[in-house]
């Protein structure tokens, strides 16, 4: 089935109760569609960045590391002025010679805010108050989190530690893990899984962004045992450093080895990334699903996804039958 | 005259238009004040600070030093759980062991908003719409200034350059000048002089925040050529390493040296600081006006103004005919 891009308007409020799982660019254009189909959105947001001015954040005051939960939050603004300069400034990353140097100015305020508030999920909705944001924003554990990455390189498996490495080191990423390997959950994003009516994973690093939900045990939980459906958006092309080489069929089936009992309701794929339809398809069903293709990239050739046109496909997606 | 505090709740909107001048801990005080008894407030605020998180971030950004301009924003917050809070965030200060340390959460919001608007104006107008501001806040100038002051120790005279070097020397400070000597005036803060009813000197440290407003020459000009009506609100105590020693009348002194030609209509003191009324009364006569005294000062003993008395008798003075 190959479906056409359509948009016919912005949500009037209401629309299906959905949770977007992931990190960084690829959950921003996640969140970019959805916000456009409904008002009943919830981002579950990886916290194991180490790198940048969160991973600085993260050392120097010891707290979650805000820039994922940032951008998501970013993703969601207001339409209006008032949301939209925001956003601009919450976006804002400092130029200098100095201290400040790199620091994006929502990463300080969302660290203000805990630090003031001591609840991190209060903060975060106040972040989303000031943004007018269209959903809410969480992140997947309660506690900062390191990803530790099984590489394969030449034959030799060696174990990495930390996202910055995990994408500096050469070799191909086979599998993750979190330490600590029993982080706590937020129980605002448990209610939401158990809430939801879709559950959409990716596009996103698949390694350090997608995956690691899946290693949240409560999360984890949750995710399988929720009444949800759940739905993969595939990348539209293969990340330096993680998933070099990767068809989407092997993006499946890691998805798959990091969760083996985990039923996916639907895959969907850009019409550009299918070198093998076939293949594809077999992957899909191995975890329980139909593959949907359609043309959700931008047409400027850039892998990115066109927020109108996922959001469309996406659209029709949830609403029809079971 | 003796008044008493009185205070009859907050305004229901309109009110004279005051411009309440000076910066740091003097001018939040007025402001606290100022802003129960009229909605159309204008604080003009000091911008020569060297020191702390504003002198930082005036070094590494180049931007107009942010910290008395925050303060003056949060001393206006709205009175609801919004304002209060995004007041809170805007004065907390990191503390760790690394780069962060010191900074005012406000000065860095502040500096991104003037590095994203490129207009300091519109961008502190943005502070005060977050925080629901009780009134405008504008820079005294749109340069970064030093403050450059004579310092009289053992009979020597030597000239100090920069805010925090002032505070820290040692001997008395006579006179106050400006580098530059000829800066560019804030226009809107011009503006709201010359459109006054009533201007508003201290309280505050006498010759770093109040005194320099005399010394931009386009705003001392519109200082002195406005129909508004002149008020000095004498400090509670002098100031270590400024004013040490002074008498209020040698407050108002130093204002008719810095400023021979401007005519003040009303000195208020506090009551606690008439060593010597007959010569407080001959100072301000000098200046043109007449002496109200009243008790203003919290009743902790603390050296400060007590935010509705001072509200009171302000409101007062303002309603009494010329």
């Amino acid at each position: 089935m190959i479906h056409r891009a359509r948009w016919e308007g912005p949500p009037t409020g209401g629309g299906p109760k959905v949770v977007a799982l992931g990190g960084g660019h690829g959950l921003y254009a996640s969140l970019s569609a959805l916000r456009r189909i409904t008002s009943e959105l919830t981002a579950v947001v990886t916290v194991a960045d180490d790198g940048g001015s969160s991973g600085r954040l993260r050392r120097e005051m010891g707290v979650l590391p805000p820039g994922d939960l940032r951008m998501a939050l970013a993703a969601l603004c207001g339409d209006d002025d008032w949301g939209r300069t925001w956003s601009r400034v919450v976006q804002h990353r400092f130029r200098s010679q100095g201290e400040l140097h790199g620091h994006a100015v929502g990463n300080l305020l969302i660290v203000a805010l805990w630090e003031l508030l001591e609840d991190p999920v209060a903060a975060l909705d106040w972040v989303g108050r000031l943004l007018g944001a269209h959903g809410r924003v969480l992140p997947m554990a309660s506690v900062p989190l390191d990803i530790v990455a099984e590489v394969e390189l030449d034959g030799r498996i060696t174990t990495v530690r930390g996202q910055v490495a995990c994408a500096l080191t050469p070799g191909r990423v086979r599998a993750v893990s979190l330490v600590p390997p029993d982080p706590p959950a937020c129980p605002e994003a448990i209610h939401a899984v158990l809430d939801a009516d879709w559950i959409v994973f990716g596009p996103g690093s698949w390694f350090t962004s997608v995956l690691p939900h899946l290693k949240v045990p409560r999360l984890a939980r949750a995710l399988h045992e929720t009444d949800a459906r759940r739905l993969v958006t595939l990348n539209l092309a293969p990340q330096p450093g993680e998933t070099d080489g990767f068809s989407p069929q092997q993006h499946l089936e890691v998805l798959r080895q990091h969760a083996p009992d985990l039923r996916i309701d639907v895959v969907l794929a850009d019409t550009s990334v299918l070198d093998d339809v076939e293949e594809l398809e077999k992957a899909t069903a191995a975890l329980g699903g139909r593959l949907v293709t359609a043309d959700v990239a931008r047409s400027d050739g850039s892998p990115r996804h066109d927020a109108l046109r996922l959001a469309s496909v996406l659209d029709e997606i949830f609403h029809e039958k079971r």
